[in-house]
């Protein structure tokens, strides 16, 4: 059979497949074939959605009013948001900034087709999340990576944000706590960052997707001292809810308007079940089990950290959030998607390569997601140890 | 105060809002103030969702593990899918074609980001659903408006098409049923357009949102006839799913792999709850539902057209689907947003101005929707015809 001649816009040569798909379809048909193998190449918190989530989901459809919602969102949840910023960090967010979107990846989009001519540059870190630079590549825009290492806990300084920057720059995306890294950018680091870009005229968006997952650290949201970037967030990770696909934009004032007619073009609404769920995200009852996930979070890490260090995986930016290890493999491989393809087969353990975080040497880097239980994680490491003899 | 100055992308000066969105914030207004509205601008079906879906969702749920799926949907809903269009039209489609989308929204940003090069005309019926033509500019694309008349049902001519193509054209866009005027194309219209498109090597998509709402002639399916069009679905109309923010595309073979990628960015998957939900969609049990909600919309069809005809709105073209009535009104009036607020203020009876359709004569059209009950459209045919002494 010959392969049907594709008719494509020229941007799909650019936009490359999450690799880890590819892993991730090996390990299944492992699992058919009876092994067993743990899964630490998952970005999403292995817990079920929180009972009190769930409760009102079940309550709110069986009144079964499932119909859509305004585009920014139910005022209720919008409200809530921005309670939940003046309770737990003392940030005076108004409910007219906040947009309710089809998880961060939703509010990414939005933020970014709202404000990236074609051509316009963003600044991306390197390793980062890798659909940034593919949602600004959909709106003709163009990712310049900022190359990071573990000297700067994988964050972009302000001196490679100043080097970067060219006339057609339009502004920067970092992320806090970061995927891969689970490095964080303390309020004054990001402040200096806000200011290097306004001052040329900039946009920055903060993700704050794993906002609320830090181990030794508190919580902490750029919006405490500052209102005019853009800040990502979602109910994805310290929620729980990847599935329910529901996030958020905060964004500068007299923005959320002009995103309102993007977001009903793209989306109409999110999700009303998760947007009526979402409310019973902020309860006491619901932040509890939140907290003991966390400290499930926490204990898996310093597990998993000194282990990984002790099996020779160099880990040079201590991690204290998200729920990521990003390994350095040098002393015991010089190709990343080879150990990870060892790992799969030899241990049955999977873990990301990587590729699928940049250019900026990842076959020098795997990414260990502690997303199983403590168990499983010790299982892990003892199977990683045998097949690394 | 003054408005602060934002810093936006070219396109937010062409992205238009949902103008009915402001007659409805003057509607809750006037409710919150205890007048009785009848709401006939809404396009959506005033039906909860089936009891077969709530169910589904609600024993999906009580598991709790509502966690990301592929990015193309889960199999058993793309199988089912499929089986759906073997079953109720004899069509062969294999699940591999189908992508499941966030809406039929999700699905056409997909199908026009996946082809669109900056440039690209993309030819659009005016009147229209909106939507397309600001997607359309969203990835930096050129709508252009084929204008319809009621000669043609409001659907483009294969001459007008012709006409219209240029050597920058990259295909057309058509709806059957359509929104806003409810007229079908047959399948030898639809083969028309697609030889006259093909021809040119543009593509063709066609969205087939309200299928299964027709009355006095039998649902069909492009895909009975051709597999290389893009055909976008959704589980928003005949099956009362609005809010749960789920839909799929049909591609051409070849194309889902390409445009996983990109749903992989722009979505990461679409809802859990939803996909789970939407299997029990297609049971006997449910279709039985929804048939008799499709009765209920043709005995409301059936009052309301020929009672709006009496009351000296002029409809061309027999509306034969979908839930709308795309009216004249040059016999009362020379202003559709004059008289929309005219209704609105003196009869309590809100209608969609034809401007959210277009610029072909919007002056001159006024959308009803009945998705409302029968009585409330019998009230406000009453109103109207006061009103309008
Ligand atoms: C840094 C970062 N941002 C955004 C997202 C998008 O997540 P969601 O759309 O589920 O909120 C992810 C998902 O892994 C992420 O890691
Ligand atoms: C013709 C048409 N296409 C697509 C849509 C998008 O609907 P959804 O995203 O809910 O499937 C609509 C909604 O009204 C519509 O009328």
């Amino acid at each position: 059979m010959t392969a049907p001649i594709l008719s494509l816009a020229d941007r799909m040569a650019d936009i490359r497949p999450f690799h880890v798909m590819e892993l991730l379809r090996r390990a299944r048909e492992l699992e058919a074939q009876g092994r067993d193998i743990i899964h630490m190449e998952i970005g999403e918190p292995d817990f079920a959605s929180p009972q009190p989530v769930i409760e009102a989901a079940t309550r709110f459809l069986a009144r079964g009013d499932v119909h859509y919602t305004p585009a920014l969102g139910i005022t209720p949840l919008r409200e809530a948001i921005a309670r939940f910023y003046q309770d737990r960090f003392g940030a005076d967010v108004s409910p007219e900034r906040i947009v309710v979107t089809p998880g961060a990846s939703g509010a990414l989009m939005l933020a970014l087709a709202a404000t990236t001519n074609p051509g316009d540059t963003w600044l991306l870190p390197d390793p980062t999340y890798p659909s940034n630079r593919h949602l600004v590549r959909a709106f003709e825009g163009v990712a310049r990576a900022v190359p990071v290492s573990a000297d700067s806990a994988y964050q972009p300084t302000v001196a490679a944000v100043e080097a970067a920057w060219q006339t057609t720059t339009r502004g920067l995306v970092v992320a806090s706590p970061a995927n891969p890294t689970g490095t964080l950018l303390d309020l004054t680091q990001i402040d200096a960052l806000r200011r290097c870009v306004h001052a040329r005229g900039g946009h920055l968006i903060v993700d704050e997707i794993y906002q609320g997952l830090t181990y030794g650290v508190e919580a902490s949201t750029a919006l405490e001292r500052m209102d005019d970037v853009f800040v990502v967030n979602s109910f994805s990770k310290y929620f729980g809810m990847t599935g329910w696909r529901l996030g958020w934009l905060v964004a500068p004032e007299g923005y959320a308007r002009e995103i309102e007619r993007l977001a009903q073009h793209f989306f109409i609404s999110a999700s009303t079940i998760a947007q009526q769920a979402a409310l019973a995200a902020f309860s006491p009852a619901c932040l509890e089990i939140l907290e003991a996930r966390r400290q499930a979070f926490a204990e898996r890490r310093n597990t998993l950290l000194p282990a990984l260090r002790e099996l020779g995986f160099t880990v040079a930016a201590e991690p204290q959030g998200a729920f990521y290890i990003y390994s350095d493999i040098s002393a015991l491989s010089d190709d990343s998607e080879a150990l990870a393809r060892r790992l799969i087969e030899e241990a049955g353990v999977a873990a990301t390569p990587g590729i699928d975080f940049g250019d900026n040497r990842p076959q020098q880097h795997l990414r260990f997601a502690y997303t199983t239980g403590q168990h499983r994680l010790e299982e892990a490491v003892e199977r990683i140890r045998r097949a690394l003899v």
